[in-house]
């Protein structure tokens, strides 16, 4: 099984950058995982808020191949414990599932067309972030689930 | 108002300190703010984590104003949505509390007595996270506090 992060908007800030690549290395003794980070479209400034998510909906269902196991980032997601977490990555190893992806949306969040296209939507917390920290807490939270499902001690120091 | 951020155990790893130490500026433009990074008790590794937690304990307690609120940072605590951090910070503001203490526990979490003197205990998600990232994660929401209470727009980018 491989894993991609998928994240839209700008390159990681420096605060960030250390500590996604520090658990993104950590999360690559487990699966093979990748970033993408995916620029908003180039007339961005000028859109609605409405069109700019379909645009970026379209650019990201380009990219997912059929198969690929979707899970969305979302508000209005299902809030998980990490152990929970730890299940859905296991049970998507255990049906042969060849790609998860975790998807950070873009300023607005996601088109209809995104929301319906997942197969999770996963909110980390009542509180907001900003998507440049969302994307290091996920990090760390898929390294915390690879450890969980291995049953190493990490998740309980 | 003063605002304290007490965390017990070593000091910030590189990939929380640059974060940290932006959030903690941008804080300082609303509240005189100050971490306070307590180290565990020096026979910490002979002490079964109950005593290392009253220990600790005793410590945070000696060095706790009488008037200071305490909001502790507990898995079993409450949920908040980011504007429900706003409005505590704001009613302590309103009510002339001249200090509010952040405490992030130690490797076992903290004692009884400690839960007691809480003013109000919070959890930041269902998810477990390391201790050196909720410092980055606690920095963030109370600077995204701040600005909510002044109505500026960091919240709503």
């Amino acid at each position: 099984m491989q894993l991609q992060f998928w994240s839209i908007g700008k390159k990681n800030e420096a605060y960030v950058a250390e500590g996604i690549a520090l658990f993104t290395k950590r999360i690559s003794h487990y699966y093979k995982v990748e970033w993408k980070i995916i620029a908003t479209t180039k007339n961005s400034a000028v859109l609605s808020a409405e069109d700019l998510k379909i645009e970026e909906g379209k650019i990201i269902l380009n990219n997912l191949q059929k198969d690929d196991y979707l899970i969305l980032l979302d508000e209005r997601g299902k809030n998980l414990q990490s152990e929970e977490l730890a299940k859905v990555l296991q049970k998507r190893n255990n049906n042969s599932t060849k790609q998860v992806i975790f998807l950070i949306g873009g300023a607005f969040g996601v088109s209809d067309e995104v929301i319906k296209r997942a197969n999770f939507n996963w909110s980390l917390s009542n509180l907001v972030f900003p998507h440049q920290l969302v994307r290091l807490i996920l990090a760390e939270q898929v390294y915390r689930a690879c450890t969980i499902n291995k049953n190493e001690k990490y998740h309980h120091v």
